[in-house]
């Protein structure tokens, strides 16, 4: 099978997700990293590139270049994936999904539930798929999860409470550095500090688990190190459209948690719990029964979680094959066999709308609104 | 040196809390137990005192019996444990309180918050003891959290995490089980379900182990259960006296969850976790550095911590001897020893002010509410 | 019920085991503690069991004396326990025994083959109890993995293995502690080190759990620091007579490890694991099925399982009431109510035998040695 | 930096391994699968090949076919993989070594000692690359270990314990699935089972942790399915060179082990631990002190750790980025920057004479014998 063309734009040296990116294309031979428009200074990102071994004239200096030499290609990109700051993911998605390309696009989506709109829209013009990198939604695990809901494993979902919160921003004496300081500076991270780089992925995996989105919120928000104008903290209580409680609770300044994204989905029948940092287990408990632990590979796992188990049980993979089974995803879909676990920009979409309800809420003492997309309501 | 004379009401035949109140007492040699009021059924409590050893003559059909029996002997109890059903906490513990005995009651101390400003200016009055059962409290390695931050290993405290969850009431089918009916039946649980149950440990431990008070709360209660008429579930969003923020979840729905009480504390130099079905390790990190295991048995911990711990390192102590610790300390203190970790009527109080206020703020949406005691604002 | 008399020889002040036993006797109300013999210095332990509320005219200076003094007393002690120094375990249970006490020796029983011969017999003429205190036997979940392998959940047993492995012994600085010293000093602690002092709990575990005893065995042994007489490190190989396969691990030199004992059986039908640390789990695993985790208080447990679990389902218990397990066996066979889970005294002679075997196996390069004691080939 | 050009041997549709070749030779962009001969059936090979993506030209019907159509092309293969059934690993590897290519071989890389000296003298000459692929040592935290003790943190090593157990072979019933039966058949599989299957892995882990060699064991073998005529159980003891004491279990019937391959280690000045199911920590504890949780992608890591960590902290990699690991050290091998922790043929050549040494030692009751091969003593 021939492989797909993919270019990448943003990921330049030191970035974090870049190499994600790249292995996640490349790992299961399905794209070649043909093209790429890596930095926002054009001679570091045409060397970076080339050093990666892309041709010289696909080693692209601004994004407007790339999308200038692919379009009129034969051999152009099958799919572009946007990993560069987060103001500029709209723009750069939205041209290169008017140019026909299929796009992948880092989180947050957009910083404007209007620009979510707008893409949702383009996307659905262009037909061409765009996605939204929730790649913790592509553990085999999660897709299980999922699938055990569908099949009605729990019964009625009744309550979800997931949490995503890390201590890697608690030092005040870390205030200066720079990769922590634009998170919480409103020109350079937008509305929301930490409800937006980490309350979204969990409340993307909530809606991605039990198939309900969020109808309305109340939230509380804190600012742990007292001079951050944005949150490093959050509370936030929704109701889903179905009717499920959730909780949803974020943190930077949780000293001792490293990478702390989990979810618990409690139903009539059962409940489970899965972790980030061991992302090939599901603690599963039905009703009644005594717990049992789920394992990546086990036999009689659904379709997709089989599917994007690479290795044997216990064998474990992780993030950066989290990441791949997005890509395997992409080129599945890209080559006709459709997978609705993709998130797209539907997905991107509502996250904006949760994180400016939240935003809305907590200025106004917790009140509940709307968090839908006007579009959707 | 001479065991000290104790004396039970309630605990009867079949209790869950009986048989702990007993090892509790005895198990290190304090109290000896001597009198009792077992049962609502007089000839039931008689005759179960007597199997358990206690004289016939102190084993009284009613506590009101006991209080008349016991207040005129030279030989009279030191110590009544009251263990009976919620709702008559507050008359037995008054009348033994104003008869000079010294109590422990259980949790919750009062149904009402005008009880429970009663019973601490009576306990104030009489000069006895007045302590309520909030046995985690006693957990060697909780100590020891409550030591480090006095003695300022966290510096100042940001940030208080609390759950206290278990899927015991999420059987729908089980809904008559009258173990369960009753908790959510306002008639015999009085204003709340879960947070009365459960919460009011939760809140306890926060505050027991940051050293400050919740000052004001909003609530978002759920009956996942949905004829149910009290709360099964809830998130309390407050802030304490001393501007910490706090996030409490509690739920009796969670299925697969045990006994999931849980706490974890984060400030500015450090931040710790502590299961509590794990009571003898505390996760410890301090900014910038590794986690590292706490073990009750350690060298080097605090002077509670290291009385409270029996047997050596990594030999666990469990739930019965965390309320025998709160013998040993009631013990100490009738002696004349006085430990000021116990639990006492203010806690007591303050828990059920915030009861009512989180009730408050769920039945208005979430408002923020006052959560302390009238007399203590 | 009137409580039985009980009696404690050594166990002093700052003794380890002195307070477990103490609250083992004492926490379920089965024994009162009315006479001692605490200490080899007479007047120290006069003075201790003074303090500790036994009567002035029991309160006795040396074992002799209490056997004296308790013989001809209407109401002598029901039960002795005898936790002095190994090498006087022996000769103690043997006159209390002779004189028609029950006795609960601590471990190990003897230090020679011959005297655990010799116990045996006279236990046997006497037809007295004599207990011996492999306590960790007596957790709730141990008694249900017995319980599980007699009703065959597992089928054939293929496989056991256990491990008994610490750090507390690793600091060569500390080879004067006396604590530590005594271990290794063939003179005090008899002809072995850490297999006598740790592996036979182990080996117990094993035996107790499978329902079969060690046959033969190949041991490897080492000094782990370089001037240790005796070793504080062992491996033993092993079959049962039923024809298991056992490994047994143990170490006092393996940091990190803090009271690793740990047990496995692997069985035709399924395996389940334990370990010490957290007591009231087991993880059992079907074959061909998924780990599910067993909980000490679940529905659905076998009758002893149930009976010493004394309080709810994820409310742990721990080394203190597994002590007291062992006591509460001891007031029912004492009663009447024979509990045949309890230790006795052919289960500290096959101990002895073991060590022995081991002791002689490692001396000759692992050759392979019988392990049984000479009266039960 | 251009791609190096790779091929693979074996590694067919429906191969465990070779999926974790391609995908740890592509991942990181290091090497361009450019030839195969997948499978014993030409067609089946060439065809597969084909469908990968390998040019028909260079998708070969043999691995003989693939040397002759490589030796000679400009472009030819920088580096060959053989993932062939274990008793042919030996004839490809050499004839590849002999032929000027570089060779990562699948382990066990020889069938005998004799084969093993061969190969390492073949390489040895060839000035070729000889790698086998014990993948677990190229984790970022197994590196880091092995970092600990050259630096001395452990201070002189006493004792390493390692284990690798599964219960993937413990259904008597699935005794003649052609996936199990052949690794008990000594015409496919050897003289050895699981010890030849796992307990090499362990051991060489053991090794390059330590840097140590084994110099001396002793193996008690059992065939726990009676029928078995290979060992599907054996416990190593052993010595190495160094006087380090060495413990080594493996079993294929340890029912509810999925994939049990853990060691640890214990010198004067602390011991560490590490799981491969959790392969992203280690629990170190200097001697006296708390254990603590080092993690992948934590500041301070040393130079491998930190270069073969691709994502941040708490964002876990697994099983097939070890493999990857592998190809990383390859690539920068090949390309001239030496890595030194690679395996090589040395290493494979180790293993099977501690196989075999082992299998001699069981079959003479545990006899100590020398693991050495004859060219290394």
């Amino acid at each position: 099978m021939k492989k797909l063309n993919w270019g990448l734009i943003g990921g330049g040296a030191g970035s974090q997700i870049g190499p994600a990116h790249r292995l996640g294309a490349q790992a299961d031979g399905n794209f070649a990293f043909v093209a790429g428009a890596l930095d926002h200074r054009p001679d570091a990102g045409r060397s970076f590139a080339a050093k990666l071994g892309v041709a010289e004239d696909r080693a692209y200096g601004t994004w407007q270049e790339m999308l200038d030499g692919e379009r009129n290609r034969a051999d152009r990109v099958d799919l572009v994936t946007v990993a560069t700051p987060n103001s500029t993911h709209f723009g750069i998605t939205k041209a290169f999904l008017e140019a026909g390309f299929h796009v992948l696009c880092e989180k947050p989506m957009t910083m404007t539930v209007e620009e979510g709109e707008e893409i949702v829209r383009v996307a659905a013009r262009s037909g061409r798929i765009c996605a939204v990198n929730y790649c913790y939604s592509a553990y085999p695990m999660v897709r299980e999860m999922r699938a055990m809901v569908r099949r009605g494993d729990l019964g009625a979902i009744r309550l979800v409470v997931t949490n995503f919160s890390h201590g890697h921003h608690a030092d005040a004496g870390e205030a200066d550095n720079p990769r922590v300081r634009w998170r919480y500076d409103p020109r350079l991270a937008g509305v929301s500090g930490q409800m937006a780089d980490c309350g979204i992925h969990a409340l993307h995996l909530a809606s991605f688990i039990t198939g309900d989105e969020v109808e309305k919120l109340s939230a509380d928000f804190a600012s742990c190190i007292a001079d951050r104008e944005l949150e490093d903290e959050a509370m936030v209580c929704y109701r889903t459209e179905g009717g499920i409680v959730g909780r949803l609770w974020t943190s930077a300044v949780a000293v001792g948690r490293q990478h702390g994204l989990d979810i618990q989905v409690f139903g009539e029948n059962g409940g489970f719990r899965w972790v980030s940092e061991q992302p090939n287990q599901v603690m599963w408990t039905p009703t009644g029964g005594r717990t049992q632990i789920m394992e990546k590979g086990e036999a009689g796992l659904s379709g997709e979680a089989a599917e994007l188990s690479r290795v044997a049980i216990a064998h474990p993979e992780g993030f950066p094959l989290a990441v791949a089974n997005i890509y395997v995803d992409l080129a599945a879909t890209i080559r006709g066999r459709i997978r609705e676990s993709l998130p797209t920009a539907s997905d991107g979409l509502r996250s904006m709308a949760a994180v400016h309800a939240a935003v809305d809420s907590a200025e106004r003492d917790g009140a509940w609104v709307d968090a839908r997309p006007p579009m959707f309501r």
